[in-house]
């Protein structure tokens, strides 16, 4: 049964938390932003995603970009994940502090850095996020420590052949929500193309689901096509994010000036 | 029974619409918003007000500024308006189609005045706006010319002494959703000084709601205190702006410093 | 030949000035951008359009997001269009002092409307421009008055009947390069939808071009999708305004979604 | 003896107000500010001017940064003046309310358009200026409509043939402060290239200082270099705009760089 | 006697530094803001607080947002402190160079921590400040190494148990000017929730000032109400941060509307 | 020959990449931004110099500012270099996602921070940075890993005695494109003042380029006036950074206002 829980933005009842959203037995499709500005961020959380990715590592978003781009999703009360540019808990911190429902924190290489990423999103015990939920916490009558660490999402990015080597280790650190995979990361740290479509990559990023699905962790993943998408959801993914507003927005402009210029 | 209605810009179907809000039989109490900035308006959208105004006239506030603070209002559901800075179709068109469910629009002094800005408001036959409602149709299904003339508040400011003495006429424009006292304002066409408290001025403005009332027409005044508040609704007033977040702010810090200093 | 003019505001002799693009013998398809943002624009800029407009009337657009999405599409060298959001010469000026090749006047019902719109885009002896074009003489060795009035395109919008009416008169008036017909405006004018599919409404506008060819006038119109693109292409626009970023994003998600969700 | 005024929004006795700077003995000069953002208008603020003008005319500034410009002014405590983008009721009142501690109107071509932006500057029965002087009250203990009104400098500027033939109607509109001539749009009218130097030109401006004086009316100026600043005080002017910081910025640049590659 | 200081950025010899304001006899009580934008932060410096902390921390504000609010500040010639993400030099030598007098540097945990943070505050030879006070020596003539060394203020805060544990060697780091204590975080590191007010809780915080004041340290601490502010001023704390302007408007809010609402 | 390459913004042929512009036979003298403004972004791009640096180290200027000033660079297609404010992998791959050509890194005391700068800049197997080059690829057909690698240029900045001392480690690390020496940083650090002119400060300094030279890494050097510039040029250097805009706005608005006041 769905609950309002904090972290979903929205005023009502009927808002989905990001934990409910990762966490059902339906995948989760999402909505990634890379373009800067509100409204398109309203836009993309109106298309009927089930989450919305601000990317603040490879987008041209920066942080007062990023608090609009917050408040521009929660119109739509879709819940807000934050990729931040580094594992850094300034950056982690300030996110959460702004109303995201949860991170995405890039080049988690060792259960170190997946124990670093996890305590700037938990406050003690359970790390070491610094109390000042600005944002996070208006219109939640009872946002607390607990509650906070309860909902907000903390999803580590294994995209390195030494991540992936050390995955078990990196899925059994406590706090550990979700391992979001980036497929060109990953291809290039195996020697391949950023859009390698080798066997070897291929296999290798098959076998992450049932790993994470072990240890109760979300397996999530970036895709850069509907097609991949389809891929990685046989494969066992439930957290699937779609093609960029960016990416989407230039194949569809290419197609329509082809189909006028034809 | 509460149904949505476009203008109103929640995704959920408990949303209240401004033309409800505005028509209801309990005083419907507006923050009004001079400090730019998207967090406060959240902020006063999330104070519990029946509206909200973003004051684009005295507040310092643009047109970027009016976008993100109409989303950050939209966070919460609360219907917002915007104050125009002048009787200017461009502005007005603007707002709307920025997603405002209404318009105040400064100095109507006749009824020649309240045509134009009423006209500014609606799609033909009703008045000339042009059609584009980028942000305003967003995520409304039936958006129509006749859906948005039927929704969007027209409220003119009456607020000099020859526009009051046409009152009659400028309520009988069709379209006129609601007059707006600009008590300040009204007294220094008066003659008087902007905090008048002269009986003269105060007689007149007790006058008003019965005319408006008379022709179906919302009676609004801004309140400069929780006193006035009081006062103005006793004399009829239903569509009651409470003192701005600037001078709220202003007076409560003030406050805390001489409780702290004493 | 090819020759570099000011408006056009690439760096290289292979610039083509807005003037050489709309008055080709091949159709000049536009793209359309009402998401604000620098980003954004380039991006549109960089997609293969002949021109590209920045819509500050039913864009989400003020003054300072018009100014860095002009010096966006300026990365790429194509020429770039202003939509003021109303026929006012303040609008207009800053539109074209921040380097705009061109400016599209919503609204333009009579021939005096045409003349206040050509005048406020030519210095004098032409019009009545201030002088003071910070950003247009940029980078322009031999900037003058003369070669500013013969470069920048004024196109005026005819989207009313009575507009359509005087069409005749409105093309005579000197100095106006482009009608520009807004097909939803023109609708509700008529009487019907803003998407309209009437045979009056399409009849009557596919009588422009001829009307504007005899005055040597350039007839645009905005096409709400590549099939509208075609017709009205064959109908003889050749200032066709391709589907905006918007439209184009958001129809593109939806489909994305629903080949995901199928 | 020099006192603080409102419109001076220093905040410390010593700081001059506009008026005063304008009707010392000595000639006022000013920096012209036209590159977007508070940081050059501080620089230019603390360089040493007897007053600073934020152009939003030619400028390319918009609401939001002009905000943000007259606050970097203020750090100094040195008068800010307003260029409004053309003689219109919102964009002055904005200015003012905003903390402008006067405005200079562009294009007054007749003594009713003076009438005009008189009364944006001044609240009745002086004019129609509408009550909500945000920012201009903040600091000023008595601030009043009268004090506003015997403080708010209103320049306008005359700058085309039919204006300069009515200077002495336009002197003698109440409320006038200042006329500020525009030479390259004075120059243009009369049939010149923008940088004239053609002796009538010369001639008709040199006699605008008499008119002003016999009015009690500051005679202001632009001056594209301090050659012609030296001239134009020589003849009279006594409110002396210096070039830009963009001019200024661009020569000194240039010559840096000529030095460097000699 | 006082005496200009760079770090004051006031224009006048009246300007009381930042260093002043701290160590004088009676207690120094700050404005604090979260709120993101200029104006509110002007309003904060006009209310008559001692000092203003731009709160980038848990505040919704960004790099460019804190510019302007120091410039902001900067108006009324309070000295204003940045308390800065996290203990990042980049972050404190951004704040410096843009004219902050001082930083408040979050989770200082350990002497080591305290080093780094305050050798981001000094040049050389007293730290590792990289020179380029871009805005903090405009209009400060004889701005040096030597006197910023002297004038900056470097507040650690000290928010957790290990680190109260160490307070000793803390505040015996050379450069230290002030131990700022997080009472929340403090508080979420015993064990407790972050409004705790558990008697060990205040034991241990009312301990603090009488280590602080044997080294010549400031005691400073962040005071969530006016009872609280005079609890710890009792306890010897001399560095007073009020309630944030988010606090206060929400406070006042809330009171106003139940006090309309009753 | 000239010939494009990624990393060179422009839109044409004939635009000279950074690393052409670098290793070119002749010095490149580069401007250098401090003001924050994608306005004076484009006048510096236009005034000819070979390079422009956005310094977001010391220059007043975050991530917004950054991306919109490397758009604006782009519309000239001068080569942009961004000096980051610290060794910070997040804010290293975010300018060059943005299309930074390259970067300057701060404080480079070591031949391990030498490593780790050069490693943001390169994609595996030569690095790690992170895959989505945002911006970086727009408009270049052919935009892989090993073409970004092999354009991108690292500079590390070399500015204190330790790291002088070390500087054939640091110039031995492979991918260090430049050696950027800060000659007020390395004042101090020799316990001079900023501006010191010390001969065995020059003698130091001008030991460098042989250096650099040995190891076909580029020689860059920071330059108050174009004395220095002179004289740095005579010793070797080849990458010669103008004085900043700021320095040249104030220098130049001094110069004027003496002249006037004479």
């Amino acid at each position: 049964m769905l609950q309002p829980r904090p972290g979903g933005r929205g005023s009502d009842p009927l808002t989905v938390s990001l934990r409910e959203a990762l966490t059902s037995t339906k995948p989760a499709v999402g909505g990634w932003c890379v373009i800067p500005g509100s409204f398109t961020a309203e836009v993309m959380a109106r298309a009927g995603f089930d989450w919305v990715c601000i990317d603040v590592q490879h987008g041209l978003i920066g942080y007062q970009e990023m608090l609009s781009m917050l408040q521009a999703v929660g119109v739509v009360g879709v819940p807000a994940l934050v990729r931040v540019p580094w594992n850094d808990p300034g950056w982690i911190m300030k996110a959460l502090d702004a109303g995201a429902a949860g991170v995405i924190v890039p080049m988690v290489n060792s259960p170190a850095e997946a124990v670093a990423a996890v305590g700037a999103c938990r406050y003690p015990p359970d790390g070491y996020r610094s109390w000042g939920p600005t944002r996070a916490s208006l219109g939640v009558a009872d946002y607390s420590p607990a509650l906070a660490n309860s909902s907000v999402i903390c999803a580590v990015m294994v995209e390195t052949v030494p991540a992936l080597e050390r995955l078990d280790e990196i899925v059994s650190v406590p706090g550990v929500d979700a391992v979001f995979i980036g497929p060109s990361d990953f291809a290039l740290s195996m020697g391949f193309g950023p859009r390698s479509d080798e066997p070897e990559h291929r296999r290798q990023l098959e076998a992450v689901p049932a790993v994470c699905r072990d240890h109760g962790v979300v397996a999530g993943i970036a895709c850069g096509s509907t097609e991949l998408l389809e891929r990685w959801r046989q494969a066992g993914y439930t957290m699937l994010a779609a093609p960029s507003d960016l990416v989407t927005l230039r194949r569809a402009t290419a197609e329509m000036l082809d189909s006028v210029r034809r």
